[in-house]
């Protein structure tokens, strides 16, 4: 079975607004087992929408349409249907019927232009909507299903869980899904990550494996297509078992996790608790801490030293040792690590001094010089890192790579 | 001119992803005064991108694609773009100088499997990639202007700006502009902006108003378009100081500024110093602020005290106003301003504390209560708030308000 959406609407066309309904229609779908063929997005036209549905139902058996549904004069996806398929545009009894009790239901009165809303295309039948004025509905265009919802995704969401993913289930008989698995890589390029798992995709029938890099870590998307759920779920399991052999440590989240919430996940289990001393990140590490609830639990204080004065009044970082040698290197580094420590009272006490630039870069110490730290009970160790791009690129990666030393020495107990 | 937009992805059709590309180009085009006819998201299969190709060139006489040009088996564009246009694929040298030298800047060394992006469709023109591996690339297919970008957004966003937009504008001739100015707007819902400003719409041949929720800010988007530069920047400015007369204070940034960038050119303009305290944003208003190159010049340090006992040891609030009347209150909030501004010596300290939730409630004070204070010379001001929305809302409504206390203070100087 083939399936289309159509996305319906000048914003669109204009960049004012990112259509997620698409997304989440194709996502609902995929889950269904049914694979979305393609994606189109039309302006508020009454030719390019008719135009639109007569060439994609020559070539697909369903199309999800939204948008263009609402009571305004820009709304025109109605009579474009009726258009395409040859049909008048006829008051609707029930889509009426529905809408005076919608009203009724709301204590409101009707306004007149909603009544625009019931007029659809002869003999279409109707797709409720429970929670506002745009009655959905559906046809068949030379044995194509037509199905169209309104653009606001709050009430599209409800329809198509409630009405149009039993329909499409219904047309295609036979069940199948899909089920993907998402983990999450750090530290190694895509390419890297693709040559390790080359002989992984199309290795076995149903399944394949997808890359998407979100800076600075890479998402691997293992997914599996069949009958049997069961089988799904134990063979994306064996595959992701066989991407964590290969790519090691650098696997830093699970499916439906983030390297941010493996971190909080982590402190949760170990009881460990956490300070922070940020210089050239400023607030982004705590700011990421802090994004999940439960974590003051763990996390005690941040510093954010980015003054030398504040380095050596709030942490103790030895005035001397910073005229000496200046703010970034793995001495200073391991000094906020150490008065963080001492100031919080926390297990763990992590602190980041480096260059984020675009200022500040001298030929010994280039714009993305950065210095890690981490002071527990047993002492400190520090490194040193070279990263490149803009200021909100090393900003960013300097954060991951800290949550990343985190996870990792609270992975060791 | 007709423009089409190609995105290409499995994971678009799986509604993984959101398609924030194909919305971005539209925007940028239309700021540029080019209209998107329509849009387009197939798989990576190179049969169904080549298909694609070939019937929107038939209709269009510049489509942008992007995706599918990584390192990995899973992209197939270049080869579907070789196919579409009867081309061989061949290594394209300048590609592979690019690629070289960009590992060589990042001192580390080439993967095998990036020179497989430098496949490309025979005698295609390069479009440099600054910030990746992947380049771009534009060919001809019967008149039709074929551009290709890669699929990572920030990549992409470089690409379009510098050699996309000129390129199709070139092609375009025919001089007509569009000339955007974007102010943006805090503290009203956009149904209140739009009704105060309705009249403005098409009030003058070639002016359009448009609005653009970005939570919590809205954006108010003036465009105007017209063969005389000159005349469009004057109308522009014309309306924008309308604008500014309609909304009053509630316009927190002009145009090519954020809340934060204007922030960041008060404190230079007026030589003040900053320090923060806070508790329910966790390091958002700290890392909003360092976002800034040049913020070391006025930002002194950042106090993240999230334990209680972080709030008494490091800022010297109370233990007994801490146990008697709890961590949100305006005296608590006053106390950790007055305790930042001693602590650093700065001229201004502002101090957040608040429940973000989705814990932490209670009837008396429930999830998304706020206070905000702000201690200077002459004492020390704090005020309560009500937020509403998840923790993720709260945090980023938060902060807002705290940089627009600190806008408002330095505007009176």
């Amino acid at each position: 079975m083939k399936t289309a959406i159509l996305s319906i609407g000048d914003e669109l066309l204009l960049g004012e607004v990112v259509d997620t309904n698409s997304a989440r229609i194709a996502a609902r779908l995929a889950d269904a087992g049914i694979a979305t063929a393609r994606k189109l997005t039309v302006g508020d036209d009454e030719g390019a929408i008719a135009g639109a549905l007569e060439s994609l139902a020559r070539e697909h058996d369903v199309i999800i349409a939204t948008g263009g549904l609402g009571p305004t004069d820009d709304d025109v996806t109605a009579r474009a249907a009726a258009r395409a398929t040859g049909r008048r545009l006829v008051l609707n009894e029930e889509a009426m019927a529905r809408l005076r009790e919608f009203f009724v239901r709301l204590g409101r009165e009707m306004h007149p232009a909603n009544g625009r809303q019931c007029l659809l295309p002869a003999k279409a039948e109707l797709i409720p909507n429970p929670t506002g004025t745009a009655s959905g509905f559906h046809l068949l265009l030379d044995g194509c299903l037509l199905i169209f919802l309104p653009g606001v995704p709050a009430e599209m969401a409800v329809m198509l869980e409630e009405t149009v993913v039993p329909l499409v289930l219904a047309r295609r008989g036979g069940y199948q899904c899909t089920r993907t698995s998402t983990l999450t890589v750090f530290g190694l390029s895509e390419a890297e990550i693709g040559s390790r798992l080359s002989d992984l995709d199309r290795s076995r029938p149903g399944f394949a494996v997808a890359y998407c890099v979100e800076y600075p870590v890479v998402q691997v998307k293992l997914r599996a297509t069949g009958a049997d759920e069961g089988a799904l779920a134990a063979l994306l399991e064996d595959m992701a078992a066989l991407v964590r052999e290969r790519l090691g440590g650098h696997v830093v989240a699970g499916d439906g996790e983030t390297i941010d919430t493996t971190v909080a996940r982590l402190f949760r289990e170990t009881g460990m608790t956490l300070s922070l001393a940020e210089s050239c990140t400023g607030g982004l590490v705590a700011a990421r801490i802090t994004a999940i609830s439960g974590s003051s639990a763990y996390f005690l204080l941040g510093a954010v030293t980015y003054a030398n004065d504040a380095k050596a009044r709030l942490l103790g970082v030895s005035d001397g040792l910073l005229a000496e040698k200046g703010a970034v290197n793995a001495e200073v580094a391991k000094a906020m690590a150490r008065g963080a420590r001492r100031l919080a009272g926390s297990d763990l006490a992590l602190a980041v001094t480096g260059i984020a630039g675009p200022d500040g870069g001298s030929p010994d110490k280039p714009v993305g010089t950065v210095f890690i730290a981490l002071a527990d009970r047993a002492g400190c160790t520090a490194k040193g890192y070279h990263f490149s791009g803009d200021r909100d690129r090393i900003r960013t990666i300097t954060a991951v790579t800290a949550m990343d030393w985190l996870r990792r020495r609270l992975l060791a107990g």
